[in-house]
């Protein structure tokens, strides 16, 4: 059976709570259950994890990469500062999908570089938490 | 009732022709099928034009914006140097989604840059013709 | 008798209904029939095109200079990306003023260099379709 | 009564003795008759001022926007070197069209960049005096 | 039989009216038949193709290289800002020689830029209309 | 009553005994003394945290929003380098003093650029263990 | 007794009435008056000096120099363009605190680099009046 | 006695794993035997340590400073982004060497910048698990 | 009889008292009196200026050139960021030659591009008070 | 009678066992021996040499110029650091043909930049040893 | 048995006497006697060669390869500036190790980009002579 | 005694012939000449060498440094790509002055950056031949 980890960055257990104008009141927890719900659907195990930390998400992407999952991440603030999260993904080989909720080639100069995007799979960016289900599609696509 | 128009900018009627190993075997006209049948199955009306011309495309997406349609863009090597088609797509106001087959970022340099993405609601990009129909859900959920 | 050529560029054909909070609720038909009265009373002949086309744009500048017109030309978004037209202005020495609706220096980073105004005799811009009717009067006043 | 003061930067009491070649032989006393002339034509009141001093400039400015004056202003020089000037003119929020004699954009490289644009109404550049004189409407046109 | 497809960009219509002291008198219609001797000499079918308009260049290199023709571009101002064109002749694999007119090297900056470039076999530039011969020499050598 | 949180930055607790040439023979423990009489006497609550880890401050500072603190933060090191940080701060809109030892317009060029300062409402620099003091009170009047 | 020179830069004069919305309604005297009682308060000599002349406030701060001042300067615009006011303060060695009324961080990239942030001792930017009191504090407790 | 601590940074775990035709089948753990037999020979002791986070890299600096060792160390991606770990080597003033498996500089270009070489005494960079040797003999030397 | 203006720009008046270590001990007064021994010497008349304000330069040059002087010019600060003095020396053709008392290549970045040397007819930089004198000596062979 | 000079720069000697797959077997001499026959049958003298020294070839062209011979010249890698060729060629004013074997645009970025091309007539690129060929061609009709 | 050619490139024979705070007394005679005893301890033959000239360093580069030897070079100043010496040593296949005495990245900005370092197996740098013996360890464990 | 060398750099064993209406028909045999008598008037003792090499070049410096020379070096085209001739008079630390015949400020930009000047300890350009001699005197000054 196919295993998808889903990977929130930086800041996003806020979300539904920052920025609500922006990014809408979904929280992470719904998210989440959305996400289980269609993986389910498409027939794919699913497990989450929210982290502030660079640290711990290069961890956890060598563990699911052991395990033979693929990821799913929205690297948050990551996406633009990280080497070592490209590394993680470029050295594992986990096939991967990134996805942002907003449009970040709409946003500051800073956020339309992306350390991630060339070792990723693809992209899916602008659509809110529909970026995420979009993603997973894909994803599951792909493995 | 909802209404699409897909753009297909230069050299993608090449499609399935062009570079088989990086881009498949499907035809423009297979991904045209298949865009059909998805629209019918969430209740989208579809037009679908391929262009080698820059001024052809503006012309084509202010039409489309006068009838209410929604615009999925593949906008080719375009995506990299039409002030017009953006101006097209700001200046209508035409909801869009724009979708890459190839993960550009992990392409040259000069195709980093898209003049598209900052007035476009979101991108989709990497996932060959999956990006068209991953792409289609996103601008019928927008609709 | 003294001739021009007015050329529009590529989406002017939306003016009067694109983003009127910034460009008004002129049209281009009625910026056409301000310009023909002004020119009547300077004593200039003229004539007015609109187009969304690059290649077609240049192939109208090379026939007004063999018929010895002066090119008025608000290059739309072809601005900031077109050496064929300004390869067009420079190859025949056609005398050209460029002109803007907006004041382009106070929008985005891209639209600040144009590839037309070091071959153009002057430039005008800011002034909505005064614009064009002060180019028109310092068109004629080279010719 | 609409009122206008006229602001020759930097260099420009050489005018007619400068360069004759490239700018003509008018004076800046010329220039100020013809435009005095015009104005009255316009029914606007004009006062003309010319300073090779930044902060006489700047102090000028905030007193015509004390009186409600509107701006002429060719900053010479200082266009491409004056904070100060573009920030008496946002501060005031005095009406503003920016002239040049020259075009600016056929000259070196360090001239091609503005200070001031971006806070003025609108630019004429590269008519000789006739760009005094079309800036002159186009502000009449603005108050 | 060997056959090559000629094509000249926007503006080479003008040759040997448009600035005669830099690009002599010899005029399109002269190149053509120059190469059509020299052509019938190496035992190469030789078609020709002057466009202003991008989009038609594209549909004219994808029919070439259907037809198993060899492609001689002189891109013209294309040669600067077309990623189109690019991709027609990567995404084809059109063998193909660019050639110039003049130094392109030893005029304005923005033309120092090919896009051009990197996906033909060679270039020949400088040499006038001699440029056009020994580039079809080079193509016929590599057929 | 109000409350702040005070945020030291990587390598930030070995002040006093790091370069104290530069820094000076003050201790953190002592700074972080100095602040609490003058959080006292300006009637301030005030606790304080040091961290060397990215992640630990984008979670301290998200639970200091949560309480309704205002944040004083030395982000040290991160100041250059952490878009986390400043989307913690920027997406919780929690009041921030940006402060810094050192002078760092003086330094080496990486550190001229702040990503915090664009989200935080001042900065304080190159008072030594003052800035902290006076960014204290900045913030004091804020809240 | 310590003795400092505070100066304000162009345009500060329009303190108060220059765009309240951002800056506040308090102006320059009533700013002036606050710095005058906290320098009671403090135990120093104070003197206040506007100019929107780049010159001006050179020789003003060799003079303040040469009476053994300590100087307290909101440069404004010349903030960005000066190079003369750097030297002044750099080869006279009066110590020096620079305020800003703005966060200049969080506005027009130009206005993020300052000449005078190398030469200064320190700086205080984003908290309105309190920018100018807080330097004062500062700069007391230096001299 | 000497004494030296060895730190592997982000990713460095999946040594021998990871990538082989590129890194070689040894792992780190062999890599650490090695270092050990070396420091033995070289009569230093040594400590080993990998971690993919950063701000606990930061702190095992300021330990093994406050023990009196040297470093020798592979920051793997924090190489190119980390600003804490350089702080904390030039603030303990740690005898440094870094080291790095492959050839930084024949790969992409944001792995040619180092901000730890400048705070470095030297670099080993090219020779796969032998970098680790010989930076252990170059740090024995200069400790 | 030959005739030649020397202007000193801003902060020059300090010679002799700022950074003696650097510019050494004598003072403007001095330069003055060498300048003015070795101008007799070389049958030139002389006259000397001090100013630190940019517009007084401008307006100092003009009038030097009415006269028919020569210019020998260390424009300090200003060399940097001077447009006006710029245009004052090229708009009269005034023969100026440039100096200054230390190598300024051998100082900061932005210290490296001079306004005035492309239209001096040469520059002397690096010797001191002798660089006035060599300058004077090329200025009399010019004239 | 014509005369040429054939310049072969530093490490064509190489040719033919240098990167075969790249440049293919053809050695210099065979190079030579082909150019050899074709200026007979051109009715051209010709001299080649080949040097690895940079003021070898300086010498080389400022002897040739003097012969009246023309250059065929491949630079090699002093194509993209020799200001001293370009200016051997440029101040002796002898007519240059620049070749390569290989297309250098589709090479490294730093070999995209040519300091001889600007003065040269003309460039032939890309086609292997019949680059020198055509590039004889090319000078033999300038002479 | 395994040969090493030795290349110290221009300026390296004043070692010892050149600013000897900075790269100690140790001439360059000694390092090459050092390096003969760690040769002959490693069973490696070594020949030595210094120059100042560019095109003798690549004609030695050539000749090593021939003769089936592997190279130790300290490129010096043609670190920076040499395409040259690089095409030697891509194009000969010579297996070598690039070495510095100091460490190149804690200097001047210009001295951190090297050419040779793409095409050299691996660096060693900053350690002085040691730099050199660790190189040829190096080297040796490469061949 | 002082004694001195005079290096000319590449190509300006072309003087004289070289672009007489840029840099004059005085040869370089007559510019010794000049400089030899200039020399004995001065006291000084003088030796002058051109070469086109730049190994060479570095190497006359080395021997003239040891012979406690000082430098007057036009180092012509090697002033911008040199790095090995800026590293022997930084070395040796020999006094050095640079001239240039022409003002290399108003040529092409490539010819505006000068390796040598920040190890020089002055420069002097723009005054043809004069340079030279000005160039002599300062250097006789500083022995």
């Amino acid at each position: 059976m196919k295993s998808v980890l889903v990977i929130h960055g930086p800041n996003l257990n806020l979300l539904g709570t920052r920025e609500p104008a922006v990014y809408g009141s979904t929280t992470l927890a719904q998210v989440d259950d959305g996400l289980r719900s269609l993986a389910a659907e498409l027939g794919v195990a699913l497990e989450a994890l929210q982290s502030n930390a660079e640290g711990e998400i290069v961890s956890a992407i060598q563990a699911a990469a052991a395990k033979g999952q693929g990821l799913l991440i929205n690297p948050g603030a990551y996406t633009h500062t990280s080497v070592a999260i490209r590394d993680a993904i470029a050295g594992t080989g986990i096939p991967t999908v990134e996805v942002h909720l907003s449009n970040i080639y709409a946003r500051e100069e800073f956020r339309h570089h992306s350390f991630i995007a060339p070792v990723a799979r693809g992209q899916v960016a602008g659509f809110g938490p529909d970026s995420y289900r979009l993603g997973l599609r894909a994803l599951a696509g792909l493995l």
